[in-house]
């Protein structure tokens, strides 16, 4: 296992670098989302990226710190979302609905990268597994706070906050199955039409 | 790639053998939960196994035989868990209600063999591939017809069969990253809490 890249070293390179880098997550997103994390080689994934076994160390540093920036590149923008809903402010329906509405427009985006991640992640080990964890972990607590204080002001049921964020972690991020850009419902119709059933599901009579 | 064993022969086989091939497919499905289908070689299913490579041919035929078997031992209880719904009858949402009872039964107690189909489906190839999509196909049809007669009596409101049951799946599928049998809640409180939810979210004012 290479050591993981330290993060204030790729604070100081050049925004170029930062491009190619996102360049190379992503098509190695797709190549992984294909074939698997395990059965891709490293070799393999140099090839994809037109790249030799240093360059692609210069970039993201392993095999395993590749996967974990595929996951960093969803839910960076999953939890900036989560913040931007969280600043908005509104009532807990309102806020409920827009981290539906963010949550799928990064999975409509990011087909690949969620597949890769929902599905590879048992592979992240040490740190990688920890901020893992600790990120999804995060946006887990944005929902379970929206239901909790729907629950506090009245607007929603007397139910329980974690089991309910289940429910609904699992109707809007299951949609990475099917949903994708360009496909015949918009990430925004379809969290529309989520939305309401799950609201009206935990709203108070 | 191995030929297909054909359904037909395995009829024809004793008690003794259809329960050794169970156990077979219960063991592998832990293995391949933990390692990924493509990196758990086939000497390595034969070590877990203590078996030899002609033995598991003898029970399974492939790897990608295997595969389908772990997927067929939890579809197999699916879809039996369907038909006694529809047998059973009821209102629709009463149907509803026990379709979720059923899968989430079906999820908690085989967790692994869930984990391994949901994640490895795209590995299988020409029949398998196409089984595999007709009885996940079936299972869905089983919750859109239910959906479309609630829609149908007036007891759910006019929505899309289809969207309304891709928001259902997810909400109950997804339960297989974290529901296991023995756990804080049973399969059966969690299925009663989000049919609940699910529930009042799509009936008619």
């Amino acid at each position: 296992m290479a050591a993981r890249q330290p993060a204030e070293a790729d604070t100081q390179r050049s925004a170029k670098w930062h491009r190619r880098r996102d360049e190379i997550i992503d098509l190695s997103a797709t190549v992984i989302a294909q074939r698997g994390y395990h059965a891709t080689s490293t070799t393999e994934l140099c090839e994809a990226n037109e790249l030799g076994k240093g360059a692609l160390y210069y970039y993201i540093g392993s095999k395993e710190r590749l996967l974990a920036a595929i996951h960093d590149r969803v839910m960076d923008e999953v939890l900036a979302g989560a913040d931007r809903v969280a600043a908005a402010g509104g009532t807990p329906t309102e806020r409920l609905t827009m981290l539906g509405d963010a949550l799928l427009d990064v999975i409509a985006r990011y087909p690949d990268h969620v597949w890769v991640f929902l599905h590879e992640f048992p592979a992240l080990t040490g740190d990688n597994a920890t901020q893992f964890r600790a990120r999804r972990r995060e946006f887990e607590h944005h929902v379970e706070r929206t239901l909790h204080d729907g629950i506090e002001s009245g607007d929603f049921r007397d139910l329980d906050p974690k089991l309910t964020a289940r429910a609904w972690l699992g109707m809007f991020n299951y949609t990475y199955l099917w949903l994708k850009a360009g496909g015949e419902l918009s990430a925004s119709q379809v969290a529309t039409w989520f939305s309401d059933i799950f609201i009206r599901g935990i709203a108070a009579p």
